[in-house]
Formats: structure tokens, sequence, C-alpha cells
């Protein structure tokens, strides 16, 4: 962490819903990161996973970009004017012949600081249910993404990511005190699932975890669970939305970290000796 | 898993009470397993963390044994006369000078099949709450247990060994279906953690998962949380007691495990080649 570290980071979750007009999406986006600055003065603020897409085989292709383009010049735009950390959910990424679910973060200054390419990508089936093959249409990504802000070190993942317990705790050791997922669960796994491993993944690791999902829209192809959320490194959900748009704001007190982690030294008792978990299944 | 795999599995849990009179804790752990044997034609019994001991400094020297003993002897007569398995909770467990917290597993024949000495000893000091710390009498174990039975391949860890992902993923890689945990969180830690706990373990590695505890008594120096439960693959709790001495049981079909794998492919989908965990933090 850096000598300036902030003891207090502000964070707004803007869960927007999503259109299948881009123009619109990405108009929704700046008005939400506004309307998060500036009624609460945020110091970083997150957009959810395909923000300006639907998560719809038929609109990835269409609605990607290069980088730079026209949603990151923008978000990138954003975020100098306001001095403010933005994580851009994530938007489909165009890269030669590939498209990538990627997520771009920019400074203060409206650089682009960090970027991340979904590593686990969505791929299932379950009958008389859901089924989505995200790898019919993207790429994987193959890093780890940890990068350093004047807040605290960030971790960031995308939806499906967050699953594998072995990527969190990674990001753990390589110094995230907050992990960000922009993440699109639906109206199956969410309620099964988006509570628990969201609790479980700050807590095993002592971190800050935060959640940022589309609103539900129950007119789209893939309904995504809404439920953004944020939970402190107790384990415990300081602050969780509905369904419904809306901006979700959380006040990090960085200083718990140390002294949950003090408390109830998980980190400290691991057993890297005995658990070595390099071989493959 | 041998040839001889059974698809359902009857497995009871026996949440005793635990006081300061060995031989007492002996008869009523033996009255337990009866009771759960003749109830339900249960084919494996488990035991709660120190069902013979108090949880408590003061009694980890005089209550140990060294094995075979006379708790073991205790259970290793049982499971051969019931012709089931018995996961003996734990015990203090004399070694030369050294005691560990160790659960010892007998098979239907009455042969010890597995023995797990606590890895991660819970060393834990939360200001104007609890504070203990087990490593001033108990020596670390320094092996995963992993092992077969004509149920499934069982993985067997103790209460805090629980809270390290990576231990409960290990087994997982080496084929257990079913993880068995005797357990004493406490009245604080418990309504905190174990319930996220137990569902995200049983939830990440698609694993029936089942934690034994002592029932809650008031009296005691260190307070049993209660609340035995076994979680299914898809991170539901099956059947959960509450703070009072009861059998909880359970059927697990054990088909369900290769159900879930295949519709929500976690395993499969691990890139062990992006997040190596041998290194230490």
């Amino acid at each position: 962490m850096s000598k300036n570290t902030n003891k207090i980071a502000k964070i707004a979750i803007c869960q927007m819903n999503i259109t299948t007009d881009k123009h619109a999406n990405l108009q929704k986006a700046e008005l939400m990161v506004r309307k998060a600055f500036s009624d609460n003065g945020s110091d970083i603020v997150v957009l959810p996973e395909m923000f300006n897409c639907p998560y719809d085989y038929n609109y990835f292709s269409r609605f990607s970009e290069t980088f730079p383009g026209e949603t990151t010049s923008m978000l990138s735009g954003i975020a100098k004017e306001l001095n403010i950390y933005i994580v851009g959910g994530s938007i489909p990424e165009k890269d030669g012949d590939r498209i990538y679910n990627t997520s771009f973060v920019f400074g203060k200054d409206g650089k682009m600081i960090a970027n991340h390419r979904k590593i686990h990508l969505f791929d299932i089936n379950i009958k008389n249910s859901i089924s989505f093959k995200e790898s019919r249409f993207i790429t994987p990504g193959e890093n780890i993404t940890v990068f350093k802000t004047d807040i605290c070190t960030i971790g960031l993942a995308i939806c499906y990511d967050m699953r594998f317990p072995e990527l969190i705790r990674k990001m753990t050791l390589m110094g995230a005190k907050l992990i960000i997922v922009p993440a699109a669960f639906n109206t199956i796994t969410g309620p099964a699932h988006w509570h628990i491993t969201a609790r479980a993944r700050a807590l095993d690791n002592q971190v800050y975890f935060a959640c940022a999902s589309p609103a539900r829209d129950t007119g789209s192809t893939y309904e995504a669970y809404g439920h953004s959320l944020i939970v402190d490194p107790w384990g415990s959900i300081i602050v969780e939305a509905g369904e419904q748009e809306t901006v979700l704001n959380a006040k990090l007190d960085l200083t718990e970290i140390e002294r949950i982690r003090e408390e109830l030294p998980l980190l400290k008792h691991r057993k890297p000796d005995i658990y070595k978990l390099d071989q493959k299944p």
C-alpha cells in the first residue's frame, strides 16, 4: 500500500438497468456515476458486468470495442473530471479476432490503471433451468488482476471468477484488501449461491468484497439477479441492493482489516507447506 | 471409489453434551451411536470434537490417551458389533510428550482406518469476547486425511481446519465426495461464520459436508455453538440441529455429486496453471 493510504474509502456500486441500446447504456452509466459522486463523494465507483451490452450471445460481437474506444473514453473522461477511480464493470473487448469480457479501471487522472479479462467463462447447463455457454463467443483471460491505488491494493475479478477460491486467495496473498467483482448472477444461481460465495470469500480472506450486478430486467433473455452487495472482512453484509436500479454506497474502514486479521489470524495460520495446490485435479 | 459404491449413504451426527466426567462422556457417546444405528440404520456415525473431554486447557492432558486406549477401544468395538463406520469426533491423543487433537475412524470390522490430527490450531483473541490458545497444549498435525470407504472417499478435518479453503479443495482433488468435520465453534464465531463456511466449502467443492458439534452447555468454560449440520453439494443445508443434545440424520445421494458437477462444472473449470498456491504469503 502507498504511504497516503486512506483509512476510510467511500465506494459506490451502480446497479443499472442494461438495455439493447448501447448508447442508452452509456448515458445511464455516466448518469449513475455522476449521481454516485454528487450524492456521496465516492472515491471509487463500480459498474456491473457487461454494463454497455446485454448478457446475450447476439450482442457481444456487435457491441464490442477495442481499447481505447467509445465506452472506455467516456469512463476515462469522467474519472478525470471527477477525480475518482472508476471500475468499468465489464464490456465486450475486441482484440483482433477475439472478444474478451473485460473490466477496465481508470485512475483519478483518467489513465487506465488496470484491466481484467474474465478468466473463468460461464459455461453451465442446469437441466430444465439455466443454460449458457459464454466460451462460444468469449476468449478467456489468463491473468490475475491486482493493482495499487491510494485507497488500498485492489483485486478485480468478473462474475464466475469469484466461484474459484484459489483466485481470491491468490489476490489476497498479492496484497488485495478490497476485491471488486462486476457480476451478473441469475435468478437461479443468485438466490442459491450469491451471498454465501461473496461472504465466504470476504471472511476467508479477511478483505472487503464488493459485487456489482445489473438490475433485474424481466424482459431480457438473461435475467440478472441484482442484489449488488458489499461484505466486510468479518463476512457480514454491509449493504445490499434489491432487484431494482439503484446506487449502493458504503464506507470501508480499512483499519478493520488489520484488527480482524490480528484477532482471528487466518492468513497467518495458513499452512502452505501442507496444501500446495499447484497440481492439476 | 471402490466398485461396490452405494448410491445412498445414511449418516448420523451425535450432537452430545460433554461433561467433566470422562466415563460419562464415553457412556453417552456409546448410547448415542447405538441410538443412531437402531433408529436409522446409519452407515456412518460421527461424534463431535473433543467428545470425551471438555474443550478446556485444564482437561486436555488429564483426559488424553495413547492409541489404542480406552476411548478408541470402545469405538472400535461398537463399529465392529454394529458393522458401521464410526468417525470418533476427536480426543486428546497422547504420543510421547505431545498431545494432539485427533480424530480416529473405525471401519466395519472395528479396525482403525484413518486418523486425523488437527492441523490448524485455534489461537484467537477477539477483544472483549472470546480468547483461546489451543497451541499452548496441543501439537499440530501435519497431514491431510482422506480415506476410502465403501460409501465413498471421505475427507476428515477438525474444526478450525475447515476455515482454510485450500485444505478442503485439496481433499476434493484427492477424491473426497464427503467431508466430515468434528468441530466446536462457539457462540461468537458460530452465528457469524459456521453456516457460511460449511455451505461455501460444500458448494465450491461440490461435496457433501457434515459438521458435528457438541451440544451447547451454558455451564462450561467454552460454550460450543451446537447447530451440527449437513450440507449438500449445491451448498444447501439438508438438516441442522439446534443447541440441544440430539442425533441428526441424513441420507446422502452420492449420484447428486456427479449431476451437479456436470451441470455446473466448477472443478473442470479450475485454472491451476493460473493460480498455483504453493508460495507462502
